[in-house]
């Protein structure tokens, strides 16, 4: 997201993925950076960032807005119908605010996807872009993790269709040497990743994340891969990347 | 848009009107405050604002982002499915680049409003909240009128429905002094139009919303009324503002 080149790039490989497919997107370090031209000082706690109302403002303006509204204008560019929407649009996802002794703000935790209107988009050829900002159907917009979120859709739509889960980011992989891009695993199942984090051999970062493609596959999505947003392509096909198994 | 309050009040008298409906916003002055916060010279030609790249990057933020999404998830809490698109999504409006001697910089003027999609979201019994921010197909986006989007749906619509189009504001319809509300023109006519242009008496900052709202009628929409956002229903049933009527 924060490289227009390679947007663009990532852009024209997935607009050329056959249908139907759904996109769901960060934002980079955007946020953080209109958080600073507009001078309001982002809080921490424990090193995670707290959404108050003020960066809550921020992440939607950021997010539903300049994000995926440029997503949705270039793949329509590439003739891609897209919708760009949040989980508050159409009730697509409903969250509750986190519960925890942490108060983190507004950020929400997945309760419900309303598969009948991804298939609605779905059925009707529209290519779904998905802003990580949900809502509690009571009025009140909820700042969501955009993996947790493509988790929780994969697993939904995955009772009616054989989902694959991609998660694209700027590594090649899980990698065991973080600071080696061929140290790429090929293939992650259970057993191995709980010895991988015993040896502590896993980047924390990469945690929730894994976490999240356990789960998908867990609950039933058929295939969840982890690589390079740049060869979208050869991830599609398996060839490259870290292939989630289950057992 | 500036006043929560207000907002609240019109949502609630806007959720309670039966479907189909559709919502079209503008950004009020929250665009201009963020910019302001952001330091972004507002550049203006002629007392009008030009839409550069920082301009269009805010007012995709503000219109897209910030204020659909939270009209959305206020929609959703008083039981009505909502879905918050701009003209890119679902390749809803086509605009071009304003022509024009003086470059009003990423200005969209309307080309071709996609019925077929509204029709789609309508049937669906969702309620599309469109805001004032097109494309132009080749992956641009191109801040638009909204006032004038709204005539341009409303046409378009008016094919297939009989259109009742309403200008929502802060004043309680087309007044003959600008300084007292009692003074609002129940009938306005092309004729009386006319005659009231050339006796100065229309408030210049009407008459682009004036034109919008005849070329409406000329086109085909049932019905045009002009009046106070805070009198919704009344102004549903033609009891309050201002009816804009062909010859």
């Amino acid at each position: 997201m924060d490289d227009e080149m390679a947007l663009e790039h990532f852009l024209s490989s997935f607009a050329a993925i056959p249908f139907p497919k759904i996109l769901v997107h960060g934002g980079g370090k955007l946020a953080t950076r209109v958080a600073e031209a507009m001078g309001i000082q982002q809080q921490m706690i424990e090193g995670r960032r707290i959404t108050d109302a003020e960066t809550l403002k921020i992440v939607t303006m950021v997010y539903a807005g300049f994000i995926n509204k440029n997503i949705i204008s270039k793949l329509q560019s590439k003739q891609n119908n897209s919708v760009g929407i949040t989980g508050a649009d159409g009730n697509a996802i409903l969250a509750h605010k986190r519960i925890s002794k942490t108060d983190y703000g507004f950020v929400g935790d997945v309760d419900w996807v309303n598969t009948a209107f991804f298939h609605q988009l779905l059925d009707n050829g529209y290519v779904p872009v998905v802003a990580p900002i949900t809502h509690n159907g009571e009025g009140q917009l909820l700042n969501t993790n955009a993996d947790t979120m493509a988790q929780s859709i994969a697993t939904a739509l995955s009772k009616q269709y054989a989902v694959t889960l991609i998660y694209s980011f700027e590594k090649s992989g899980v990698l065991l040497d973080v600071q080696d891009e061929s140290s790429c695993i090929a293939v992650l199942t259970p057993d191995y990743y709980q010895s991988l984090k015993e040896k502590q051999l896993i980047f924390a970062g990469m945690i929730p994340k894994l976490d999240n493609a356990f789960a998908a596959i867990h609950a039933g999505v058929a295939k969840v891969i982890i690589g390079n947003a740049a060869a979208l392509p050869k991830l599609m096909e398996g060839k490259t990347g870290t292939t989630i198994q289950y057992g």
